[in-house]
């Protein structure tokens, strides 16, 4: 069922006092990644506190410990946990979103200062830190609950939050809470299904819904030899330099086409179907987007769909950098002692970084045995994470399909995403439901980037499109 | 001729007055290299200045114009040109040392303030960037001005100076000056010989005499593809990746044991003939001592031969390290959009830049094209210079021999160096003399590196031999 026509009204009413709340949300710039505005990001926790608080929900602010971040021990700023609604005879979903940002300063190359939302009149863009990702997709539910708030009007859906504040950063403590409130009696219990409002449409134009992510496999690869750094005038000839046994191992790892060499790990990709194929070939996505979004015509094919898998459903294995060689403009005559090649492979179903890790450990402990260098090699593991597949078939997504046909007059583009976002595996896990990734902003929006801007149609006709899936939710089968 | 015993007498007695004007000259932080030390390698040339004028050398301090370093224009620091004495019945040896430094933090490793000097009462050490390369050596010299000045005794020789403050940067100016002030009426007129004191014992015990150097041809390659640095979760898979090309084609450079692949490079290198093989099995330098200096048991053979000859005789192809990729620690999902990779190559007779420079590009290019990857490749040399042989049978070595067996009461090693000093080949082509390489530390002082020290006794010890080595040229024949 459409949400009623008097919570619609409502929204476009109050369209310019929901500007001016994503302009308070935006003016506190909740880092969670720099010690030195946990403070914001607290403040940002007791901002939403009372917006909920005003509508109705019951909150809380948990306390999730502290942890050490760059050397110094900080408290973790807390997860808002809120209930509204308790209604046997109705469905309850869980809400996620995140309260913090990424770091953003002017310098960076904003054109205007990143924690004060600028509104472009000309495009219609809402640019701010956190605009986008996740401040008006967070307000977007505020918004529906204040509309109902205000007029009277119960929800069609039993409603429990979880907001958090560490997401850019590892959503530490996350994972420990949704465990532990997992299961009979405790505060997740009774959930039927989780939405999380947190990426972004393929492209400008075609909402989408997210069923997949890809998981992630961090790896450091460390190769010393000599006790410090050495002059390569000095002993360039006379020692085995870590650096060229690094390049050489690096090397053997993906070809520039982008084939994974390691041997295992593209056998535990789950098989492509026609079905499959078929859906990667209707997306509204080319491969003239993907070269626009990089910002060169360096696509790994020119076929959409090969592109398109390979961000969606395949593996792919990047090379990030080398710590501890010299790394400045300039030339410097250094042989580095030891260097650190930093690279990562995002997996796919049914790929984990447990069934990957021995495959890559055991690949690059051989490769670099071959060439018989004195240096030492060692390789560890950073960070994992799995991949997630949701059923595309299941009521949430066909609510989400029904709300977003009924605000965008199309029906969403359903996606895999290249990235991660462990809390979704973490809620599909421990809670054992179906999670719906329903974006509100566009693919260029520059989350993490300078610049990030929320479009004003986005924010409102998302604000729309979240009110209306709740109502899709009560009545879907 | 030894030195006077008086000037013997009064290094001892002021030796620490010495180390105390060594600690003002590395608490300068003459770091040419880094534009926002510009100012302090002026301020060393002024302290230099000071130093040189109080003991009776005239001093000019010579403008060598500007250059831009990094996109940032700079004014170059001056070239010290001194005189002292003018008697045409005595020889005119020209002295040459740098006093600018390489760049250095206490993050990079440092157990002490780079640029205060710490004597070491334990093991005799001064550590200091600068102590060794080059502050130290040049201080020797001023320290025997000094001696003779306070003891109002006359100079055996006529002294010309060029002390530079670019030379960690490519010496950029000095080439010109020298060329310009070599001839009849020119500043470096009448000039009988070189000595240039700004390198090393092979090892920690046998004083040497280096007549040979190698050259350096420094590559910059890099490789662009993407606009921006994109998200590996975005874009993995679906794009051609800078840094997996440049590892490619860094990895077909050079093989781990040292073989450099570029085709034509090796053809370059003079034959060995059995004379000089000998040589180097005569040298008082061994596996253990490189791998010792080296601080790893890495030497690239058993042989000492073979890897004596790897450092002095044959060329040598080192890869520093990746500009643009990431470099930190931790782990950061990025796919840098441009990266260069650094690398050199170490030049012997015949190799010249001149003739390096297209094999190498021809090859990193032919290299590249295999990949068939749409990203670019440019490769730049960032600087280069020829390697140098001068006769060891000169009165300029029979001075420096004698002057050795007089303070360190042993027969230096003759022996050829694996750096590059691009002004010892200037000195030799412009002025047409021999120049000499005499050293004042020792094998293990750490130039370039973390906690570079000079061995006190090097210091002092070195003082009486750049005195007595000029006792020694006023006679010789
Ligand atoms: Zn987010
Ligand atoms: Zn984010
Ligand atoms: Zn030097
Ligand atoms: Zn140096």
């Amino acid at each position: 069922m459409p949400a009623p026509k008097a919570v619609i009204d409502y929204i476009n009413a109050n369209a310019d006092k929901f500007i001016d709340k994503l302009a308070k949300a935006v003016a506190i710039p909740s880092i969670s990644g720099d010690g030195k505005h946990r403070g914001d990001v607290v403040k940002m926790a007791h901002f939403l506190k009372g917006e909920l608080e005003a509508v109705g929900v019951s909150v809380e602010l948990r306390d999730l410990g502290k942890h050490v971040m760059d050397g110094e021990e900080l408290h973790l700023p807390p997860a808002i946990l809120g209930k509204l609604g308790n209604d046997p005879k109705k469905k309850t979903v869980l809400l996620y979103a995140h309260y913090d940002v990424q770091p953003a300063l002017k310098s960076d190359g904003w054109d205007t200062d990143p924690f004060k939302l600028v509104i472009d009149e000309k495009t219609g863009r809402l640019i701010g830190r956190g605009s986008s990702d996740d401040k008006g997709p967070l307000l977007g539910w505020i918004n529906n609950l204040q509309a109902h708030h205000a007029l009277g009007l119960e929800l069609p859906v039993n409603i429990k939050i979880c907001f958090e504040g560490m997401e850019e950063s590892g959503s530490e403590g996350l994972d420990d809470l949704i465990k532990a409130e997992a299961g009979p009696g405790k505060y997740f219990d009774g959930v039927d299904c989780v939405c999380i409002s947190d990426n972004y449409w393929l492209n400008t134009r075609t909402p989408c819904l997210t069923y997949g992510l890809r998981g992630l496999s961090y790896f450091k690869l460390k190769i010393s030899g000599p006790g410090r750094d050495l002059h390569s005038g000095v002993f360039g000839g006379t020692v085995h330099e870590p650096m060229t046994d690094l390049v050489y191992v690096m090397s053997k790892l993906v070809t520039p086409d982008g084939k994974i060499l390691i041997p295992g790990v593209n056998d535990l990709v789950a098989p492509l179907t026609d079905k499959e194929k078929a859906l990667y070939d209707r997306l509204d996505y080319g491969v003239e987007d993907v070269e626009s979004a990089a910002g060169g015509r360096i696509a790994i094919s020119s076929e959409k769909t090969t592109v398109l898998m390979g961000r969606m459903r395949y593996p792919s294995l990047s090379i990030h950098g080398v710590e501890g060689a010299f790394s400045a403009p300039g030339a410097k005559t250094v042989i580095p002692a030891s260097v650190s090649g930093k690279f990562s492979i995002r997996l796919v179903p049914n790929q984990t970084p447990d069934n990957i890790r021995a495959f890559v450990e055991k690949y690059v402990k051989d490769e670099f045995a071959k060439l018989g260098s004195k240096n030492t090699l060692e390789i560890e593991e950073l960070h994992g994470g799995k991949p997630w597949v949701a059923s595309p078939d299941h009521y949430n997504y066909k609510a989400a399909v029904k709300a977003t046909e009924i605000i965008y007059g199309k029906t969403p583009d359903m996606t895999r995403e290249g990235g991660s976002i462990p809390v979704t595996l973490t809620f599909a896990e421990a809670l054992d439901v179906n999670v719906l990734l329903l974006p509100m902003g566009r693919g260029d929006d520059g989350a993490h980037s300078t610049n990030e801007k929320l479009d004003r149609s986005n924010y409102i006709e998302g604000t729309k499109l979240l009110g209306t899936y709740l109502y899709e939710l009560s009545t879907v089968q």
